[in-house]
């Protein structure tokens, strides 16, 4: 949706008192592109309650005047006029320059922070937004809790952004850092995946459609696939991409936030800590994965719509040799009662033929053939297809008769986009941000969920393997299709 | 869909040998609106082989040019070129004059079609079709028995059009009275609701659908409601219906068809004989009916789309006094291991607010309202619509989440249309009379499922029972709801 489009209005935030939010990385892409408007959106929604922003950047020679000409740029360029953004920032907009990580750069936060709640009246309630790289969130959290900013006069929280470690044992360090000053409940790390109404919608359709719910199972769902793919290559990213690869860029963390809400049980209470609780289980429930069932890849050289594109190790920034994973296929066992024996396959890849995000559930084929006895016309199984990008909804697919008098079958899909019934969905930064506010952690990611990721993929990641060249406009590895047992993935099936 | 709408290319008939078709009453309404349109039709699409057309009738002044000028007046009725209709009459249609039912007319019938056959070439394969009211079906078949029309050189088969007898003795003397001169494979009669690939179309979704049939069960379905709405009054049937009412008019026939379709097991195979013996066991399995739990209307002057109509017993030709219902429904227990606890509610009606025929599945509630719990927002149970008419298709009513960070539940729907899918479908007699030639009895009625709905309905006729009145316009006696669990219909509450 273009982000000028008007979303649904929010009803109002519930007790949300006014609040300050500290934005490190303030003047940072993330900052300007995602998290300003969102606060801006919120705002003339309504919806945040009273809240000031104070942004903090390293670069230092910025004050309140120029940084809210900073922000009014990077809202116009979100489509909001230059003159109700102009209003927002002089009335709630600050900047203070992050200069280190000393115990007296700290210091001189709070005290700015104390004067600007001092002058505005607010009541001490704080969010700190990690908008840095990951190098920064340890040194940074520790440092604000050393100042005393962990435990504020009002409410403190504090705001992680991906990626949460590169492997198990860094996790649990940052884990461990982070627990030191801050308690878990406090904690907000991001998987904006997690941002786009997916885990109540996913929620709303596995529990509240016992049509769904009890077709849910092993019974009668013969594969589960979760596919995140990117038309895009590795762009100005490189940088950061050799050192991550599909299986920390994506799958660590937003693959396997959609696998643990598609494999969990029903929770006892939709509140965030029963949710997190079924999502741990359900990982928890993985048995290890098996190096030989993993198929890695690494775009060619190849086409898409049309235009010729460069080979992933001759982009700018990629080590000619480079064995960094631009693909990679996992086959997954989720062995609890209602899944074992399920195969359920992860992808994630880059230069695919298109983008979107899809959860694919194929039924079993009916038991008998009724209608291929007469004139070799089988049915395909039906499947359900849940979309979360780029058009949020589902699609159900199923056979039916083809009219005329002899037994011909079609498959048909029926097709629901959220966007069609209820107009533009809001934005994923403006859900997240106003339930951090409100303090429902439903959609962040807890520690343990963390670390079980990083349990069942870091052995994987240690292991010695070979990246498979696919080209570029191509769905892979062929290999990678093996994973499907026959060998036909739902998606292009369909 | 208009008339001249270019129905969908039929594939190419199987062992449609050339043959007869006998047409009682041939100047009759039923042929000139539909029969003899359904058979050119055929034959322009080159589907039913080489078929001549004999048509019959009482009125004696006609001859073959003079039928031949009645035929193409229909069929330009029909939207068919008068060009063409006409090549077609010169080439294909005869007419005889059916003076009565003494042995001699019927061997006068046997010389003319030797003589036709003899001028053709024809291997003597003969359809007799009676569009004739119910009293002639009897002597008619068995004068055609008696003078050896039943045993050709080639194949013979009969079509009966409902009703097919008034209770269970009058249609078990009709069958006997068939059954003297003709063997039950020989015998089709026709409910041409089956004609709109609704057997074939629910037979599909039931049985290449292993998702649909997995929850087609009492563990999964909460009750099933089957309807027939008519806009129309009795409008100039009062003859016919005053004797007739909706029980035997609607529910007798049509009705208990669809009901035993969704009622019934698998069978073992497509073939005729396996899907009528299902049918059967399906109307065996229904528990003796409860008069109590049947209601009977009959309308009163009403509004129905902003036009004030009169009542029934006001209508021409209604008697007063009249205690026919234009309104009834049933509640039908299926005692099967699949059914049983299940309410099925059969519901047929005119001068409804809508015309629509429509098999409702409502699924039960899921059994724990999770989001119910958090504010009051309980889900509705989902729901599958079949619809016969107007539209020929399915919709499937679920919930999703609406946007917004409240959990806030919309019922919505997933329609389907096979025209929007496939085109305007083949018409139900061009279906049927091609399934006549090629000797397929699936879409037709067998002797015994006609005595078991007969079986069923009886009963309720002898015993005595008040029609309620209702309003024109409205969905009947508002006790017929409560035949439903929790009075509120599935098709109103969608």
């Amino acid at each position: 949706m273009p982000s000028s489009a008007t979303p649904n209005p929010r009803p109002a935030a519930k007790d949300v008192g006014p609040c300050l939010c500290v934005l490190y990385g303030g003047t940072g892409d993330l900052a300007r592109r995602k998290v300003l408007p969102a606060l801006y959106r919120l705002h003339a929604q309504g919806a945040a309650g009273t809240c000031y922003v104070l942004g903090c950047s390293k670069g230092g020679d910025l004050d309140d005047a120029s940084y809210r000409e900073v922000a009014v740029e990077a809202l116009a360029n979100a489509g909001i006029a230059r003159n109700d953004a102009g209003r927002w920032v002089e009335a709630r907009l600050f900047y203070h320059p992050a200069r280190g990580s000393e115990p007296s750069d700290f210091e001189t936060l709070a005290a700015r922070i104390a004067e600007i709640e001092a002058r505005h009246q607010l009541p001490g309630n704080r969010v700190f937004y990690l908008a840095l790289p990951p190098a920064a969130f340890g040194p940074t959290a520790g440092g604000l809790a050393a100042a005393g900013l962990a435990r504020g006069p009002g409410w403190s929280r504090i705001v992680v952004e991906k990626p949460f470690g590169r492997d198990l044992a860094s996790a649990r360090a940052l884990n461990a850092t982070l627990h030191q000053g801050w308690k878990e409940p406090q904690i907000y790390r991001i998987d904006h995946y997690l941002g786009k109404e997916t885990v109540q919608n996913l929620l709303v359709f596995r529990f509240a459609n016992a049509m769904f719910e009890s077709i849910w199972n092993r019974e009668h769902v013969a594969r589960v696939e979760i596919t995140v793919a990117e038309e895009l290559g590795v762009e100005r990213r490189a940088a950061y991409y050799e050192q991550a690869g599909a299986l920390r860029d994506i799958v660590q963390n937003h693959l396997t936030q959609l696998l643990s809400l598609v494999a969990m049980e029903a929770p006892v209470t939709i509140a965030a800590d029963a949710i997190r609780a079924e999502k741990v289980k359900a990982l928890r429930s993985i048995r290890s994965i098996d190096p030989a069932r993993v198929v890695w890849g690494q775009y060619g050289a190849g086409k898409l719509d049309g235009k010729v594109v460069p080979a992933y190790r001759t982009e700018t920034g990629v080590a000619r040799d480079s064995n960094t994973e631009t693909f990679i296929a996992i086959r997954v066992d989720v062995d609890s009662w209602r899944w074992q024996g399920v195969p359920f396959v992860l992808r994630a890849g880059k230069r695919m033929p298109g983008r979107m995000t899809e959860i694919a559930l194929t039924f079993r084929a009916p038991p008998v053939s009724l209608f291929g006895r007469f004139d070799a016309c089988r049915p395909q199984s039906d499947a359900l297809v849940i979309r979360l990008q780029p058009d949020e909804g589902f699609a159900l697919y199923f056979e039916v008769k083809k009219p005329g008098s002899e037994f011909s079958l079609a498959r048909q899909p029926l097709h629901f986009m959220y966007s069609e019934a209820f107009g533009p969905l809001p934005e994923a930064y403006e859900t997240l941000l106003l339930d951090i506010f409100e303090g429902d952690q439903t959609l962040f990611v807890h520690a343990d969920e963390v670390e079980e990721s990083w349990r069942l993929y870091t052995p994987l990641l240690e292991a010695p393997h070979a990246v498979e060249p696919y080209p570029a406009g191509t769905w892979g590895p062929a290999a990678a299709d093996r994973l499907v047992a026959d060998g036909v993935p739902a998606r292009r099936g369909a």
